[in-house]
C-alpha cells in the first residue's frame, strides 16, 4: 500500500452536471469550485467543450474555466470530444484536458459518432495544435480510455484491446492515459490486472489516474485496488451528483466525501478537510433543490472522536 | 489475493430482521432460508435466543433452527447473549454459536447490561455446558469482538485491547474468534492491521471472519481488504435488510448480493448463483412491504453478458 499523496480530481462539475436535467447557474458553479479548492481540492474537471446544443448545462464551461484559474493552486481540467474542443479549452487557458476515447468502438460511435480512427484523427490534430504553443501555455493534454472494464452495448471488453488502444494514444501523443469504469463493471481483481498491464505498456508514470462509478456498490473496493497497484489519481465527484441512470439510489461517480473519508481515516494524505468538504453540499442542495445528493459518509456523519488520535490513520501506540 | 472458497455467512435473519419493527411471519423466515440455502448459501444465522421480550421479531428462533436442520448442507448458526441462550441453541440443534463481546466496555454495559467480567464469566459457564456434551452435539463457538474498530459511545478503541480480549476469550475456551464492526467505522488499513495482529495473537486459524456494516461506504473496500489478509468468512445481510438508523439511504450489514457480486465477478469462488440469489429477494419484497431493501447490484442489473466468458473471473485470452 503506497502512503504517497493522492490526488482527488473532482468531476462533479462536468460529469454530475452533465447527468442531470437541470443546468446550475453559473454563479453556483463557481462557488462550488471556490468553495471545493479551499477545502483542500486540487484539481478539478470544471466542465467540457462541447457544442452548448448537445449539453446545455455545461454551456458556461470557458468562463467557469477563467474562474478557476484565479485560485491559486488549483488544476483547472476540461474535457474536450475533438479538435474543435481542445482549441477552445486552449483559448480558455485550461491546463488540462482530456479527450475521451470509448475502448467499445460501438460505444463510440454511438456516444460521439465516431469510429476509432476517426478519433486517433483528432487525437493527432490535437497533438499538433498543443505542440504549436508556447510551451509555458500547453494544457496537459490525457487520453481517457472509457468503457475499459466493459460496455454497456458490447458486454465483456478485450483487456488486449485496452491495452494496444492505451499505446496507441501514446503514440499519437498524448501526455498520459486514464482508465474509466464508465458503466460501473469494474471488480477489483480485473482493475488491479488492466492497470499492471497497461502501466506494463505505457509506463508506470504515464498511467496516473482512474474513473470509477459505484453503480454496482464497488466504486470504493475499486479504489482500495487502483492505489495498491500504484494510482495516484483517482476521480470522483461531490455528492456522487448526477446519480446513476440505472440504479435510482446509487451515485454515479465515486463519491468525493466517502473517498477522503476512506483514504483520510487510512492515513494516507490527500490535502482535503473533510470537515470542509461535507458543508460544500450545501451549496448543491441550495442551487439544485431537486436534485438528490448521495454520500454514505454525510448521511451518517462522522466517527465520534473523529481527527483526535485514535486508531485511524497512523495507529498510537496504547 | 487468496482465490480459496470464500464462505458466506448470511446473518439477514438474525442482525437484519433485529434491526427492523416489524415481526416476520415464521413461514415466511423459513422460505427465505430454504431460498437462500437453494441458491448455494452454505451458512446462516438464523436467529439470536434472547428473551422474547427484548427482541420479538426473534421469538421463534428455535423453530427456525429446527427448519434450517432439515436442509442438507446448511450450517445453522445463532446469536447467545449469555449461557440461557447457549443452552436454548443448544437444546435446538443450533451447528454454530456466537456470543458478542463488546470491546468497548461503554457498550457492553449499555447493549448486554454486563462489564466484561461478567461477560467473561458466562464465556466460561458456556464452554463448561459445552464441554459436557457428546462430541457429536457440541456446536462450533465463536467469541465474536463487536465495537472491534471504534465505538459510538467510546469513539476510538485500542487495537490492544482487542487483541488482549480475543486472546482472553480463546483462553476461556471458545473455539474462534470473530472480528465485528458494529458501527462502520472500519477502514482497510485499520481492518488489515487488527487481522493480521488478532491473527498473530490466536493463530491463523482461530480468526477467520469477520462481520462488516456499510455505515460510510467502505464496506466491501473493508471486505476486500479482508480477504487479502486471508480471512475466509464474510458475513452480510440480503438486501442490507434492517438498513443502518443513522443513514437512512444505508444498509446496515454489507449486501449480500454486492458482496456475492464483487467475489463472483473476481473470480472467487462462493458457491452461490448469483441470478437465484437476487430471485430471493421477491420473498424479503413480499413479506416486508415496508422496509426498503438494499442493494447496488440488484438495483442495476448484472453487466451485459455477465456470465458467459468475459473480463470476469479468470480472463479469457483474446
Amino acid at each position: 500500500m503506497t502512503t504517497d499523496q493522492i490526488l482527488i480530481s473532482e468531476v462533479g462539475p462536468r460529469d454530475g452536471l452533465q447527468s442531470i436535467q437541470t443546468i446550475m447557474p453559473t454563479e453556483a458553479k463557481k462557488a462550488w469550485i471556490t468553495a471545493e479548492a479551499k477545502a483542500g481540492v486540487k484539481e478539478i474537471e470544471v466542465g467540457s467543450f462541447v457544442p452548448p446544443k448537445l449539453l446545455p448545462q455545461l454551456a458556461d464551461t470557458a468562463e467557469i474555466v477563467a474562474h478557476g484559474l484565479t485560485i491559486p493552486g488549483l488544476t483547472v481540467a476540461a474535457l474536450v470530444p475533438n479538435l474543435k474542443g481542445a482549441e477552445n479549452a486552449v483559448k480558455a487557458g485550461a491546463h488540462k484536458i482530456t479527450l475521451p476515447l470509448s475502448v467499445s468502438e460501438t460505444h463510440s460511435q454511438a456516444n460521439l459518432n465516431k469510429t476509432h480512427a476517426q478519433v486517433f484523427t483528432e487525437v493527432a490534430n490535437i497533438v499538433a495544435l498543443l505542440n504549436d504553443l508556447d510551451p509555458s501555455k500547453r494544457p496537459q493534454f490525457e487520453g481517457g480510455l472509457s468503457t475499459a472494464f466493459g460496455c454497456t452495448m458490447e458486454g465483456a471488453i478485450s483487456e488486449d484491446r485496452v491495452v494496444a488502444l492505451a499505446s496507441k494514444m501514446m503514440a499519437l501523443g498524448c501526455d498520459e492515459v486514464g482508465l474509466s469504469d464508465t458503466t460501473g463493471y469494474a471488480n477489483p481483481a480485473q482493475l488491479k490486472r488492466l492497470v499492471r498491464r497497461v502501466k506494463a505498456e505505457v509506463g508506470d508514470a504515464n498511467l496516473s489516474g482512474v474513473h470509477l462509478h459505484n453503480t454496482r456498490g464497488l466504486g470504493l473496493a475499486n479504489a482500495l485496488a487502483a492505489l495498491e497497484e500504484g494510482i495516484t489519481t483517482l476521480d470522483s465527484s461531490l455528492a456522487g451528483l448526477g446519480g446513476c441512470p440505472f440504479a435510482p439510489g446509487a451515485s454515479g461517480n465515486i463519491v468525493t466525501e466517502d473517498l477522503v473519508f476512506m483514504l483520510d481515516s487510512m492515513g494516507i494524505a490527500t490535502g482535503i478537510d473533510l470537515g470542509k468538504l461535507l458543508e460544500v453540499r450545501k451549496i448543491l442542495a441550495a442551487a439544485l433543490p431537486n436534485e438528490p445528493l448521495y454520500g454514505f459518509t454525510p448521511d451518517s456523519g462522522l466517527p465520534k472522536g473523529y481527527g483526535s488520535e485514535g486508531p485511524w490513520g497512523l495507529p498510537k501506540a496504547s
